[in-house]
């Protein structure tokens, strides 16, 4: 920040209120190690302009986004954060669960000793260097060879307490019992003096064995909570609950930012002691939030518009999803310009097809990485409609990123040579051909991807992107080593009626209006990769597979309801109150879907890494599904279980 | 079996002693379901040759190979057994820890409560159907919307007990506190009576926590005990040293089969009061094993050769693999075996190079699957030698399996071509092309995995292999897309000096010698993708990496002994007893280690399926690595911490 900008957002506070002035001045401190930094000089004026507008009670939420494994980073982040506040003379400033590890976990805790031993070193030199605020800071510690999910207080130079986690979570992407060891919860361990108030320390969800008044006049709850459809609501309407039913405010300090499938939105908050929200920090960005539990104005940055509507769980499969789409936006950039900068990648190149998933994606990429940054390769085959080519290279234009046209009909010609004269030769000896395969659609996805790969390898720090859709993933419904690899999958958790409906969010919600063609919009999805005999014209997903309403619904289902076959056919479909459909055709789409998504997990476990959006994935990261296995999804009858055993 | 041949071993047994003709007549009950069965009057006849020969406390273990989530197959498995020892008036038939929903287990058991329902059903009948023979089996129990890894025995038509697991482990590839509640340890609950003696059932890692004599006659320990180097001397040291303190027969039941990346040996076996080893099962095979506790004759099926060598851990580094070579090569058959069995596979094609990995790869295949059943293709490149050609050819005709040449220069000249008018275009845009890349050198393996799986997509029931080593895998040496690619990888667990042995040894060992030429075992490894410029040959991948003695033990260093660059730095290795190496070389090799494998963990997250085979491996399904972590390996002293806190 120039000396010009300082002075002129000096001036503009001039004129708000007390919270909205911390903030514009505290937004100079959100800035990452490697971005330009306050002389000295201006640290201490903005420290004298903010520390008047302080009360005595304030502590700082550091909201701070940190690099899993590299403590050394997150040290110096904390430590910078821990700096300005002791510049402020606030009294505490408190990091997230994980913080100094940073999180999610993996098993570099067990593989690498050293980690844990830097981590304990770490957070003895930062302890010695703290003067008047007290840390409160999430590391793993290491003690008597076990490990713990643990909370450091450091106050004048020494580690004045160490809190270890109780309540151990193994579900979803989260296997704390592979890695820590828990202590009996006991209260009286957990509370701290921050300038003559008693306050209980909490980690993550030990929130929830607190069920009355413990005497203190606050809660600290340090979490690593990850951000997914109606998780705002649980977190809300929790935390909203336990404040009131415990007379008493809780301030619950988030993680941000993102690592591989797992994004943290921030939104770090303060409930009062009647359970009603008074602060709110920003979601998916680093915030030094400061924060009085006492004092009721705090400031509310505002969720994404219509998430309050999703405050109530959904109870039924709906097509509208327009609460939930800016929190997927949001969602998805964070986890692509996290995979990216903490990568080390700048670039990236994808086909574009002029179909919806590389279209969504273009844009994704687009608004994450810079327009600049992203390639868009159209590839045709002689299958390719002129729309397609036509819609693909519109929105590049629109978009503002770099097209490359990129026929593949060579590529295609000399891979059919080679099995031309390979294939009559093998069935000589292996009588087992089939008489129709997916050889020739497999070859041009798998050509688009050699293209793709060839330009990574080609170009400095560029990845190639997957585009690969959720109810493709079910269905695996995409090609190995062609359109579903890449080097991350930005919307492999968004299924395809979602997708559509994000697609017109898109058109109306960026400053950009209308990037995306509508005819992309428009037409029903197909891969054009074949000819369906039947209607002569390139074979349309839904009449490979089955309709996507249908489809997204029975994914809604088996994800939100558990329900397998026989409740799956008892139960009316959305998609069954506009159209006719028979028992025979809905018995003959479910047993695909369960055939197909038996099969498919194969694809599944080789999927590139992708944002986790949904309330429940089958991202490997959170969902672990055996190729081998055959599970009994239909019912058998006591009778015909015995019968069986008669045969 | 034909009555011929029933009379014949019929006859062949009389002069056997007691134990060996129960094994050759129990031999006829190992059949899987669908294979030829024998006719009511055949077993009652062979019913009737073994009932003499059985002690009143002989019980069975029924070592058989489960499907993982198939309910229906693992309860009919189990029927036909339970069948046999009823009929055999046997008082007790045990099966291993989860055998009836299959283990290992996975997040089917959240996602379809169905399975849990049928699993709870299927027990059911079992139980009615049972009439003086104890069954003592493993499933997955729901009750009150917790899961338990319980046991249930059932008797005389009833559910008569049921156990549940106290002890749950979230190591390697368990992660069962993810599934289930644990219930207190209480010994009482867990004594069953079986034909007037008491016996205490205890279910996997239970036994550790039994320190003293209980008062009873034997011990029952249901287990799924992963199969691993080293894994036979720490179950017979638990076990036997167990036996002998508390003065206490053991029985220990074990799984048997493979699914996906884990490998159960079976090997079932008992200890006597006095600790030692009286009977021991088949390993890698189902048995309908017969044992009784208290008579120490049984039958001591042999370990894999050299194997009671490796009863000692071993504490350092070695080239000498001989005592694991039996047991890794057993492990891995199974492994293929099971994995094409249990998914509906057949056949399988693989490039043949000549190098080490294919080679290794063709001859593992070829035993697994039947030679007929194996397509090495040779894929030639213009940089691919003339003794590797004739090496692959070479091999194949040993072999005896299918092999064809697909030359892959048209491929390779059609993308060339492509990218050579794409490249320049894109450059106009991105300022960012490399100088030199290693785009051809993909370009190469990337048609070959084309080539690979588009006979996958002609052929029926084929499968692609992967050839990729644990060497490669640790340092990412391997081409996403290209030969990393497969749809099963048989040695991505061996390192490539144990490959080196292990290749010897198949040429020694197999009932066909020297199937490997010897040209492949003495020439050193390269992919043979690129010319290296200094020499004008091949470039060889100790070229590019570092030599493979020392990689090796390196990996062995971080797997065993966890080391990180300090350590490793400081620590001698095998490689300088008989090379001079400078520090700077060690610490450019170490480097080089740590960078490659931190930008692997991509290339590791999209691995297929591989059997696990180690001590310890970077197998996805038990090494959680985050693609996006940046982990400390070097030490940073306290001083430097301080100093870069103030800097």
């Amino acid at each position: 920040m120039s000396h010009a900008q300082f002075a002129a957002d000096n001036n503009h506070t001039q004129t708000m209120r007390k919270p909205e002035m911390i903030y514009a001045l505290t937004d100079l401190i959100d800035r990452d190690l490697d971005e330009e930094k306050l002389s000295v000089t201006e640290k201490q004026k903005l420290a004298n302009r903010i520390k008047p507008l302080l009360s005595k009670d304030a502590i700082v939420h550091a909201q701070a986004n940190p690099i899993s494994g590299d403590i050394k980073y997150n040290a110096l982040k904390a430590k910078n954060r821990i700096d300005w506040a002791e510049m402020l003379g606030i009294s505490a400033v408190v990091f997230p669960e994980n913080f100094l590890t940073g999180a999610p976990l993996s098993d570099y805790l067990l593989k690498f000793p050293i980690v844990l031993e830097e981590c304990r070193e770490w957070i003895e030199v930062l302890a010695k260097q703290t003067v008047k605020t007290r840390v409160i800071i999430g590391f793993v510690e290491k003690s008597a060879n076990k490990l713990y999910n643990s909370i450091a207080v450091l106050c004048e130079g020494k580690i004045e307490k160490i809190i270890r986690k109780s309540v151990l979570i193994d579900a979803d992407t989260s296997y704390e019992s592979r890695y820590f060891s828990s202590e009996p919860f006991n209260i009286q361990d957990r509370i701290i003096n921050i300038n003559d108030k008693k306050v209980l320390i909490l980690i993550g969800e030990e929130i929830s064995l607190i069920k009355e008044s413990q005497n203190v006049d606050y809660i600290i709850n340090c979490s690593s909570s990850i951000d997914r459809t109606e998780k705002e609501a649980y977190i809300n309407n929790l935390l909203s609950g336990i404040a009131k039913n415990l007379n008493t405010p809780i301030l619950y300090a988030n993680q941000v930012g993102a690592s591989d499938c797992v994004s943290y939105e921030g939104a770090s908050r303060v409930y009062n002691r009647s359970g009603e929200l008074i602060y709110r920090a920003k979601q998916y960005e680093e915030q030094f939030f400061i924060v009085d539990p006492f004092v009721t104005e705090g400031k509310i940055y505002p969720l994404p518009k219509g998430l309050e509507e999703t405050l109530n769980s959904k109870k039924e499969f709906t097509l509208d999803y327009e609460p939930d789409l800016e929190r997927t936006y949001k969602t998805i950039i964070q986890s692509i310009r996290d995979y990216f900068k903490k990568n080390g990648f700048k670039r990236a190149c994808l086909g574009l097809s002029g179909g919806l998933d590389s279209t969504v994606c273009a844009v994704l990429l687009a608004d994450a990485i810079g327009k600049e940054n992203v390639f868009g390769i159209s590839m045709p085959s002689k299958i390719t409609s002129t729309q397609s080519k036509s819609d693909g290279k519109c929105l590049a234009e629109n978009l503002g990123i770099n097209y490359l046209e990129a026929p593949i009909k060579d590529m295609f010609d000399a891979t059919r040579k080679t099995f031309d004269v390979l294939f009559p030769d093998m069935e000589k000896n292996w009588d087992c051909r089939y008489k129709e395969s997916y050889t020739n659609d497999n070859i041009q996805a798998r050509a688009r991807a050699m293209i793709l790969w060839g330009i990574a390898n080609e170009f400095d720090r560029c990845l190639t992107i997957a585009t690969s859709d959720k109810s493709e993933a079910y269905m695996g419904y995409a090609t190995i080593n062609g359109d579903m690899s890449g080097g991350y999958a930005p919307i492999a958790d968004v299924t395809k009626t979602k997708l559509f409906a994000l697609a017109k969010w898109l058109n109306k919600n960026r400053e950009q209006k209308n990037a995306i063609p509508d005819s992309v919009i428009n037409k029903r999805p197909g891969a054009e990769l074949a000819i369906n005999p039947k209607t002569g014209k390139p074979l349309l997903a839904e009449e490979a597979l089955m309709p996507y309403e249908f489809l997204d619904e029975v994914i809604w289902r088996v994800e939100n309801l558990n329900q397998a076959f026989n409740e799956l056919l008892d139960s009316t479909f959305l998609y069954e109150k506009e159209n006719l459909l028979s028992k025979e055709q809905k018995t003959e789409w479910l047993e695909k879907f369960f055939r197909r998504m038996s099969t498919a997990a194969y694809k599944g476990s080789i999927m590139p890494p992708a944002p986790i959006v949904d309330v429940h994935s089958i991202n490997k990261a959170e969902f672990h599904q055996l190729i081998t296995s055959s599970i009994n999804y239909k019912k058998t009858s006591l009778d015909e279980k015995s019968r069986l055993f008669h045969a």
